[in-house]
Parts: structure tokens; C-alpha cells; sequence
């Protein structure tokens, strides 16, 4: 059995290993076009703030590593067109530009997804190509090229204020920039909602980001490279020039579906490859995973695609079982459970945002906790916010914001756990949470939050 | 509607609370012995250690904060009667030994547990009062005892090494003692099993705590106060003697359950007071929570009496609430969620021991994780130490142990969360952890542990 897979990201290399471990005989062929294995795309803004010394450390499995597995990772073979019919893929080589043919019985679509760069008068130079002193990122060479720029000048501005462009922010203050954020309406918009936000660019601020609040982009200046950013006010309709030496457009990413389309896959209501429970495509034999699909989200029912690691190598695991004859299934739906460090603080949240809540007709009650993560009384507690949504039919836990100093992470597992098993607050109440003064209090904010959303939901 | 309180710990006082939130009106009196009003008795160790300056830090409710909602706190009078018949209490003043009565028309036992001490000859002097030199830690007297005995020596044994006596173990340490602990079969036993423990010895021996391994005590020497203990080694039977200046007795606690005998209430198997779902006793508008009562445990079916604080106001809220007329029900079973810090290790647990398991004759597959706290390249990485256990029958969760110097507490919620719901492996494989490079790992290390014990149950 012939096993092609497109695309060297975690879907794809996860999916090459579970498709292994579930068949030994195989022939896994993966087409990648970074020129090395397996990396974490997500330590990127690290390197670039210093915190990791090299893009080598972000390497967590070379090539090498698949061939002992009998995995042929090919790097550098960026695939272009597809034949269903003789099932066939080509490639070009990225080292002589050659054409390249791979035969397969099974098709394994893992092209991630590409920056989405807005039409902004003075972002491209001629060609397609963005001018020099713009970037985006995404892969590794985005983020060598980013390094380069850093070195040239002092003062950044980050279009986008999502989780990359927060992280890039960071990253550029602690390289010693001068950091601008523009702001639509909130940062990390789509993981949390304002008031969680607030808490997080008040520390941003402490540390010295500039925010630019209620502002587009309505033209990048300068006569060959990039020099300044005007920026416009969504309100007054006011204009304003930025002198900056580097721009970072974070503006979130497009789905890849190229391939996917020339292979007849059905492309779904968000532009991504609509996928079913196990990762097979609207064509026989052909799967997806990762960023390039949508999958339903568990609470709305809409389809969405998310773009997180830790939803890549899931579905790449259960595509890998299943385009290797075995039998594995996804959860009925994304969780869509979301976490970053920011300024020392963590932020986390899983299920949707309260407009996409309100966006999907879903009324729901809210509680918040503004606790400790110690008892009172204990030294070394720190402050953390907790909110939790139960939707206001059922009672049931929808989605939960957390933002602190510590011990954020592993609670937002908690409430995804509530989530997957449609618990209701009352139901969530009933969970005993670990108590010890040193480790948390007896009653846990995340119950203090729930419990505050079930006093609400009582009185609905 | 009065409502009497015998027991001001964590579970009468969280009744107390509950019930004046259930009904403005009811006549609400608590009866108490320790001469205060709610404080922390899980943090008596880190006063003694020095880690808390005072044990005034501990008290988080006054008596005061009680009246302000019209609570009756009465902190010096210890319930020595009851008649069920006429529904009255009579108590024994503390102050000034007097005797006073108190109707009710619901009564709410939350008389907690005492310190159980082995009758091992030495132990005891002329009444039953422990020698001097020997202390057991359950009440603020005692802690201050403790810590006046501290002043005068420099080694202390410990005999038992259960929670308290290994959190003991690490106060006496940090307060300059030579501490020994005596060892049976293993540390923290009746919380984890072997193999966890092994790794917490091996970091107390680190910071210089002297286990002496597999032995009881056979006597405990000194003509008028302690001066020693006497060690039989359970295999050979050889004694040894250790010259020591303070023994702290850590062998468990029994119920304290003369009250509710008193009252006609059942007493159940483990020697605690039975209760069900609404807190209720056998005897019609007699409650009981807290370490008082048993209750089922929600894997093997079999009561319990576990004598957590998270339990007991849990256990106080429900029973507040009905004694107050209102309608509140705990899960079907306690989770014996359970954690600690020791030596700058946590350690948490959920559900039975291997051995509890065993002796309910559940068979379980178990799954380890050796993993890190974060992914492979990323700075500041911690070891962590998992193990999940799975029932052979159905692969649903059962239990699971978490050893490491970070971010164990809120993983073990997470589990406890998995067993409530009744989650199998292949379910919590299907639970996205998040991730992020600060944060976590792609696949947290709680997922690989699952995944192993999957992969045994599937060769079941």
C-alpha cells in the first residue's frame, strides 16, 4: 500500500508515524517544502524574542528520524498538481526546480495553511511579493527573515493583535523595539473576550507595548522599502503616520486547498477541507488534517477551522490510523482549546468567544471569579480570573476564560473536559477539586466561578 | 426553624453559611471547642514549619464574620449529649464547665475525627494523655504544643507516613530537626502507590529526612517524658532504639461519632456516621458532614470515610442547604481527589491506590508517562511522573497519580473530571489539551499516560 502524504507540518508527520505504527508493511512517502522535518512552527516567536537561541532547537524530529521508521520524508518537493484518476501527485523540486511524480493508493492532504496578507495600498511590490520590511509568520524562513530585520532597525508595528501578533509583539519588545499594536476592538479577539482582554494589555502596557485602539491600516508608506504605517481611526476616520522599520502583518491565515480542490475534495462553508470523523475527505481515500480542514465545533455545530497544534496532531494521529486501513475517530466536535504566556501572564480559553456564542444564537449565562490561586492566607498566591459560560437552556458548561500568573493552563483542561462531557455547572459543582495550601484553595475558583454562573442561570 | 451545629471545622461552618443562604429566617447556632472560629487545619504544618509566621494567619472567619449573618457561633462549648426524643443538645462550657442546653428542630453533626494514637506501651501516661515529649497534629492546641516542644530538642520521629506525617517530616526539617520517619511499606501510602512514592523518598532523603524502612514501633522509652523510640524491623525483628526529643504520632484518625451514636444515627462500616446523597443520616432531620461520615466511594462502590477538607465543605454545603429545607445532592460517590506538596514536589491522586483497587477487585491496566512539564527545547522544562489507571473491563478511568515539581495540581482535576464523567482512554484521548510552547506540550504528558494504558488494555 502506497501512502503519499502533502505536507511535512504536525498533521502530516503525525499522520506518517500513526500510519506507520498501524501498518508496518507500507510505503509512507511525505512531501514537505521547508527543507527539514519535523518542527514546532509555534517556538518561532520564541527564537525571535531570544528565548530560544536557534531555529535548530525548534527541529523535534530531523528526517533522519522518520527514515529509521521507514518513513521517506521528502523536503524539499513542494507538490503542485494532483490526478485522482491515475492517483498521482506532482511535485518540484525545490533544489532544481524538477518535476517529480508520486504514485498512491492513499492520499494524505496536510497543506497547512499560508499568512493572510489584507490589499493594503503599499504592502506588495511588484510581483506578488511583500516589500521589504514587511513579514509575515508562519514557517521558519519567515521567521530567519523577521531576525534579519530586526538587526536593521528599532521600532515595529504589528497589524493583527491575535495570538501570533501578540507573541510577536512580545517577542519584538524584548528584542529592544519600540512595539506598536493597532487594535480594532480588543486584542486576542477570537480566544478571549474584552473585559479578559483588558487584563492582558494592561500588563502589555506595563511592559511597554504601544496600542493603537479603534485603528486600520489604510496605507503603508515609503518609496522603495517600507518606512512608515498610516493608520486610521475606525471612529473620527482620523489619519496617522507611523515611522516604523518593521512590519509585522499578523492578520490571520487562509486555509491551503489547492491540491485538495485539483483532487475533487469538497472545500466547506469556510474555505477549508471538510473532513469527517475519520479525517477522510469527500473522496475516497483521500484524507486531510491540520489546518487545511474544518471540522464542526463542538458547541456550535458550525464547521470551523482553527489552526492549533494540538488539534493538527489529533487528526493527524486518527487521519494517519485511518488512511493506514486502521480505525480511529475523531470527538464529535473541536473544542478549540486555546492557551499563551503573554507578559507572565497565561492566558487560556476554551469554546467559543461570547459574540461567536451570540453569533451562533446560543444565549448563555456568564460567571466570573476574580480569585487567588492559594488560600488567602498562604504566601505566594497569585491573582487569576476566571469566567465560565453555560448555555442558558440546558445549563450546560459552553466555554471558560481564564487569565493569570500561574496554574492557568491545566485549569482550562478542566473545563474541556466539562465541555466534552456536556457537564452542567450543577454537574461541575459536584467535582471535587484538589485542596492543600500550598496547591490551591479549598474551593477552587474554577467552582467559584461556576458557581457564580449557576446562581445567575437559576434566576434566568 | 432552629438549626443546631455541632462542629465548627470546615464542614459545619460551610453548613452553616449554606443554610443561611437557603433560609433567612432560621435560628442558626454552631457549637465549637477550639475556641475560635473557622480556620485552616491543612495549614497547621506550614505554621510549624515557619513557612506561615502565626496560626492567627489561619483563621479565615472569625466568629464575628459569623454574627454579621446572623450565625450563632458559640466556640467554647462541646456538645457532650443529645437527646432525640425532646431534639436537645446539652453542652459542657468550656470557660467555666458549666452545662447548657440547646433545642432544635434540625440538627447537623459535623463532629470531624481525632488523631488516632497506637496503644504501644510508653505512649500513654497515667489518664490517657499522651506522654510528654509525644503529640499527634489535628487542632491548633495541638500545633501549639508542637511547636513549644520544638524549642526544646533537636531530632523528632515521626511515627506514621501518611499526609500529615510526611508534611510534619518537612516543617520539623525546615525548622532545623534531625527527622526521622518511620516507614511500614511505603510513603504517602494510603495516596499513591509504591513506584510514586519512591521518587517523593528519594527528594525528602535529598533534603536530609531519615526513613528508617519497614518497621513498627515497639516501644517508646524514657522514664518520666519521652526520651526515645524503639523500632522493630518487620522482617527480621531486630530492634534498634533512636534517642529523640519529640515523637509526632501520624497513624491515622477514627471518626468521631459518639454524638451521632447518641442521636440513633447509623454508623456505618468504616465506623463513620452514614449519610446519603442529601447528607441525611438514618434518623428523620438529622444531617452529618465533613470527616465524621462515610459515603461511597464513586469507583468501587464501598464507603469511605476520607477526611479531606475539599470533601467536607462540599459535604457541608449540601448538607447546609437541606437542613435548611432546600434541596442540594452530592455525586454518587467521592473522588478522593488529593494533593500536597512535599520538599518541592507536588503530588496529587484520584481514585482508589492499585492496592484499593486490587482489594475491590477491580482490575486495572496502567499506563505511565515519564514526560516533561513542557515540550523537549523549551527552557525551564520540569520532570513529571504520571500514571492513569483504567478498569480492564470497560477502559473506563479509574485512577491516576501525578508526581513533579510544577503544574501537577490542576492535571489531576483534570482526571478527576475524566473519572466523574465516566470517561474511557479512548474517550480522553479525544480530549484536545492545549497547547502552547510556554505552556505545554503538543500531546501533554497526561495524553501519552492515557495513550500507554490504551495501548495495554487493547492486548488485554
Amino acid at each position: 500500500m502506497k501512502l503519499l502524504i502533502i505536507g511535512s507540518g504536525a498533521a502530516g508527520l503525525t499522520a506518517a508515524q500513526f500510519a506507520r505504527k498501524t501498518d508496518r508493511q507500507a510505503e509512507i512517502t511525505v512531501l514537505g517544502n521547508e527543507g527539514c522535518g519535523e518542527y514546532s512552527k509555534c517556538g518561532l516567536p520564541y527564537v525571535i524574542g531570544g528565548v530560544l537561541p536557534s531555529l535548530d532547537d525548534l527541529i523535534e524530529f530531523p528526517v533522519a528520524w522518520f527514515q529509521r521508521f521507514n518513513i521517506d520524508v521528502r523536503p524539499e518537493s513542494e507538490a503542485s498538481d494532483v490526478d485522482p484518476e491515475v492517483k498521482a501527485v506532482t511535485a518540484i523540486s525545490l533544489r532544481d526546480g524538477g518535476e517529480e511524480q508520486y504514485r498512491y493508493d492513499v492520499l494524505l492532504i496536510a497543506t497547512g495553511a499560508s499568512s493572510w496578507i489584507p490589499d493594503v495600498k503599499g504592502t506588495f511590490a511588484g510581483g506578488g511579493e511583500l516589500r521589504e520590511g514587511i513579514l509575515a509568520l508562519r514557517t521558519m524562513g519567515d521567521a530567519r527573515r523577521i531576525m534579519e530585520q530586526v538587526q536593521k532597525g528599532n521600532r515595529a508595528m504589528i497589524v493583527g493583535s491575535g495570538l501570533i501578533g501578540m507573541e510577536m509583539a512580545e517577542a519584538l519588545s524584548l528584542r529592544g523595539m519600540r512595539t506598536y499594536v493597532r487594535l480594532r476592538t480588543h486584542l486576542l479577539a477570537g480566544m478571549v473576550d474584552e473585559d479578559m482582554a483588558a487584563i492582558v494589555q494592561n500588563r502589555a502596557e506595563q511592559r511597554g507595548i504601544h496600542f493603537i485602539p479603534r485603528s486600520t491600516v489604510s496605507e503603508i508608506g515609503g518609496v522603495r522599502r517600507m518606512e512608515s504605517v498610516v493608520l486610521r481611526n475606525l471612529d473620527t476616520g482620523e489619519e496617522s503616520e507611523y515611522p516604523v522599520d518593521l512590519v509585522i502583518i499578523s492578520a490571520g491565515s487562509r486555509p491551503r486547498v489547492e491540491i485538495a480542490r485539483k483532487a475533487g475534495c469538497r472545500i466547506g462553508a469556510t474555505g477549508a477541507i471538510a473532513v469527517d470523523e475519520r479525517c477522510m475527505t469527500s473522496v475516497n481515500n483521500v484524507f486531510a488534517a491540520g489546518d487545511c480542514t474544518e471540522y464542526p465545533d463542538l458547541v456550535t455545530g458550525r464547521p470551523v477551522s482553527i489552526g492549533l497544534g494540538s488539534i493538527g496532531v489529533r487528526q493527524g494521529r486518527v487521519a494517519g490510523v485511518n488512511a493506514a486501513g486502521g480505525m480511529g475517530r475523531l470527538p464529535l466536535g473541536v473544542l478549540n482549546n486555546r492557551t499563551t504566556e503573554l507578559f507572565g501572564l497565561e492566558i487560556s480559553a476554551v469554546g467559543p468567544t461570547m459574540k461567536e456564542l451570540r453569533s451562533a444564537g446560543i444565549e448563555a449565562v456568564v460567571g466570573k471569579c476574580n480569585g487567588w490561586t492559594l488560600p488567602d492566607y498562604f504566601p505566594g498566591k497569585k491573582a487569576i480570573t476566571l469566567k465560565v459560560m453555560a448555555d442558558l437552556e440546558h445549563g450546560r458548561i459552553v466555554a471558560a476564560q481564564i487569565v493569570g500568573e500561574e496554574d492557568v493552563h491545566q485549569r482550562i483542561n478542566v473545563f474541556a473536559a466539562a465541555i466534552l462531557n456536556g457537564m452542567t455547572l450543577e454537574d461541575f459543582l459536584g467535582l471535587e477539586t484538589c485542596y492543600a495550601p500550598p496547591a490551591a484553595p479549598t474551593l477552587d475558583p474554577m467552582t467559584l466561578a461556576a458557581d457564580a454562573a449557576l446562581a445567575k442561570w437559576k434566576r434566568r
